[in-house]
């Protein structure tokens, strides 16, 4: 396995870049948007491809660099169901998989720094977010932070993993990388409590100024969705409602991106094909199913997605591939529901 | 294996804790003074008895926690052979073995940034001090730096390890935390050079201000032997002369507390026992070996290892112990050697 924990010094920042092996899919977990050509020089350097960039929560105290790096390198954004970011490519809720090429990493809902926090575990290691940190926890003051919650994702989540798993959270200010859910159990600080009253007459006790950079990176981190607006104005868009009225015709032909599990979980369009993202570029070459598909049929693509992101990113890989002329379903499935779409399940 | 990669973020220095099992022996390498707090109780939490504090090499840009720590756990302090510094308890040259429980790290003799850097390669990975750093390498011009012989050191002995080996050096400025030989020969900028002398043009041609810290941090780094006055002002100390006197007296005798490996380098004092340091508190313990041998034939122990500091502390063990009056050679083999006394190999 390829692990990497990179340090961003000015928001004291962890971001794990992960990946099975060389020449493989990479993650990317909370990345710094100042950091973004960094990584994106070690990824190449590392002879990996990124697919996916996820974010543990909406990050108050640094940009984030998910959708710099979902513009770059064309990879998948991921959040939690529950964030109030505008639009990811992919959201994940409890009880998901946030997977790549050789790894599946656990989604835990883990609320209370923020009401959309997540962790990710990866066999012997979670990734915390701002939830638990070395010997502390994230503040719960702000952005519908909670200790009551925050307790709860704690106790009842994360010291629940086995004693020896460690830890990876997005924070350190002291110079500590890594520790184990046995270490936080007995050494951290704020979890020596012995109820949750106790632990939320903490939390509520801290007293702390809001971060410097909050002002500033809250709203940035909510407006991190693809801008469209050059795939709409070209005419490769079509709306919801417009996919409805278009679906059944001979003409045209509707291709899925998602992955199988998305698909489980939300449905399909009745007479779709599936073609997940990460296979693109194979699929559009020469040779590949839908290159073949579109010329043997002459038929125009339309992709969908899950929110629209990788659609767009599809219609344009389609076009940089000269396969004729695909659009795409703006908004994704998650537009389709808003316009009563029937989905089968 | 517990291993620990802490931070500080002062200097951006590096320090490794290490240990094969939790209730286990643990090894520091390049401890930093400020942090010696943090290390002390991470080592009680993780329920570790630190036996060696080691620097790679004189540090210019922090104040070492080599003295700090032997002070507060007598631990073993060890540098290499080459290395200006006053007295460390136990010097290595290239082809020695540093060991603790679990674990023999081999030392490499990697001069360059200084004269007196050294690596050591643990399995799967190397601390490179200052010599190999991520994507550079360490400065050559102060504290008899030499670019050549940091070309030699790089190319000739870290870069033959296999590509796989994973790179901790003794600072990261840029968030990096780890990397690998394969990484480092491909694509650090300043490994790619076509010859020994391109690298000395390169290396000479940095013009970088000196360390802020240098002026106060060499001439403290030189100063880290245990200060023994109070020793010898109770007469717990003999010189290697006086032991030259003493060691035949049949109310003596002679102990050892060096390692099988320095015995074997060094040769020993005929007729002396051998209680390696480790061992020390069962020893000297009821039921220990020093314990009963004291109370069982009435002698006066005479300790001694290689330059004093871990028989000073034995002194110190015994008197402690309440095991008769023990003292020590002062100055060790080192000072004995001086005095032309007598070793069988």
């Amino acid at each position: 396995m390829i692990f990497r924990q990179l340090f961003d010094s000015v928001s004291s920042t962890y971001t794990y870049l992960i990946a099975s092996r060389r020449g493989g899919e990479a993650l990317i977990i909370d990345p710094v948007l100042e950091k973004v050509d960094r990584y994106i020089q070690l990824i190449g350097e590392l002879d990996l491809k990124l697919v996916k960039a996820v974010d543990t929560h909406l990050h108050a105290d640094h940009l984030t660099g998910l959708g710099a790096l979902r513009d770059r390198t064309h990879c998948v954004t991921v959040m939690g169901e529950r964030s109030k970011v505008d639009v990811v490519s992919m959201r994940l809720s409890e009880g998901d998989k946030l997977t790549i090429e050789g790894a599946a990493l656990d989604v835990l809902y883990t609320p209370g720094h923020t009401d959309d926090s997540y962790s990710f575990l990866m066999r012997d290691r979670v990734f915390t977010g701002d939830t638990l940190l070395i010997r502390g926890t994230g503040r719960t003051d702000f952005q519908n932070g909670d200790p009551r919650a925050q307790y709860d994702s704690i106790f009842n989540k994360l010291l629940r993993l086995p004693d020896e798993t460690m830890i990876f959270p997005a924070h350190d200010y002291k110079g500590e990388t890594v520790s184990t859910i046995g270490e936080e159990k007995t050494f951290n600080p704020r979890l020596q409590v012995k109820s949750i009253e106790q632990y939320v007459d903490l939390m509520n006790s801290l007293n702390l100024p809001n971060p410097k950079m909050m002002d500033v990176a809250v709203p940035a981190n909510m407006r991190v969705g693809l801008v469209q607006d050059e795939i709409a104005r070209r005419g490769w868009a079509v709306s919801a409602a417009e996919a409805l009225s278009l679906k059944d015709r001979p003409d045209v032909v509707l291709v899925d991106l998602r992955e199988r599990s998305e698909r489980e979980k939300h449905g399909v369009i009745a007479g779709s094909l599936h073609a997940p993202y990460p296979d693109l570029a194979a699929n559009v070459h020469p040779g590949g199913m839908l290159h073949e598909l579109a010329r043997a049929t002459g038929k125009r693509i339309i992709f969908y997605c899950a929110f629209g992101e990788r659609s767009a990113m599809a219609v344009q890989a389609v076009q940089d591939a000269g396969v004729g002329s695909a659009c795409h379903i703006q908004g994704g499935i998650d537009a389709w529901k808003k316009a009563d779409g029937p989905l089968l399940r």
